[in-house]
């Protein structure tokens, strides 16, 4: 009988810091979307192995949200150090979803979907992946 | 032939500001959910008639969010004026889906559904919308 | 007996939202730069008389800070609808000194003196404050 | 001839971010005053080894600023790296005075002198800083 395949997934962590937080004491959750940015540049720096303001910068391409949705589970609180687990729902000629699961000891506190769009900056138009970036988003698919 | 039905809604104004825009000159997405948050307690000032802050140190009531889904349309850009529009979507027990429209010209820049659960604070665990407030929320029911 | 000269000042409120508190219930001190930052826009569009964005995107003049000392006196606490008090402390012919002085019922909660250097944005280099302007922070300099 | 004493010093990295950038390009100035918090915190957590979070939480104590005075030499871009070196300027019974140099390749960006008062949060009230605490700031005496 087969193994289920383990899919690939980027990794890191983070800490919610005191100034993320909220009189109740946990996360603010517009921080939380900016936590999901923070992954997602370090997903270009670590994994696709391009520095995030060089690609904007120097290639001149973005990828603007067009849509997200997000399940919030727990709450993240002060000192808290989540674990984000990024993978690839799916990749279009230009679209990119990509799944992001923060954790706290096993547990998921938030639940992200986001699709961003391929574009180049000047002018601001949409356009293909560029296939050595494609390759990269293809070893962390859920589903390939 | 009856005139179809004119949905009554919270409606308020923003600017976007220097520091909310990044490099590329729009607002930067975590910034957008900030400004779903600030709709949030003026809805909760200028339309349920509670000041937000009373309604979490006084009352000791909360609404955290457990689902959110929003589309980016197009981008706000420094010096834009949007208009927001706030409608409910529904209207549960505990739960409130609240729709949040944000206009610039007459085109919508973004599209967002938040729901949130109506919470006692301490000790933290859900309650039923006060009726109170849910008379309020009815006003601005899209589908009564 | 002369009566003491009364200064003119830029005055505006503003309101201490939930995303702005730290887990103690005050403004996180960082924010209050960022209050800084708003009354600063607020001044050159209601006093001034120019949008803010216009001044960067349209005139490509900017006011980079060199130089900041606050006090901070008293807490900012969530629901505080603070008063802020702008005055111009020395007008040079690129620098341009304000003096923000925040009250909640009177009570001073924070003393702000910031030094701005007008700038061409491109190329990025110092150039003396238009006429227009500096009549307009004349008008508010604390010792004329 | 006695060689030149060599402060000790807390030293870190920061990247600035994608959201840290406004449309100039470089860090919005409210941002580097949460540069300074985040390197407060760090020096909590790595040199006087305490967790910021308990700090707060557990031991309830907090250190408030009351009077900052910063100088920006040069501006932080999106992309950079800067490095942050935190040494103590004053230590009194209760007063704190840390200072903060942000560098980037070996030019000085921000110099910042921050004051913070040792207080207990329950109730809020200042106190003396606790000898073990001390110690480690005596560490990183300017001029001890």
């Amino acid at each position: 009988m087969a193994r289920p395949r383990r899919v690939k997934a980027f990794v890191s962590q983070l800490r919610v810091r005191f100034g993320h937080v909220d009189p109740a004491g946990i996360a603010y959750f517009p921080k939380i979307y900016d936590y999901i940015h923070e992954a997602f540049e370090e997903l270009w720096h670590e994994h696709v192995g391009v520095r995030y303001d060089h690609l904007l910068l120097e290639r001149q391409i973005g990828f603007p949200l067009v849509h997200s949705e997000v399940d919030f589970k727990r709450p993240l609180h002060f000192g808290d150090r989540p674990v984000v687990r990024v993978t690839c729902l799916s990749l279009g000629t230009s679209s990119l979803k990509l799944h992001y699961v923060y954790t706290v000891d096993d547990e998921v506190a938030v639940d992200a979907r986001m699709t961003t769009v391929c574009v180049d900056l000047k002018p601001l138009k949409s356009r293909p992946i560029p296939d050595e970036y494609r390759a990269k988003f293809e070893e962390i698919l859920e589903h390939p």
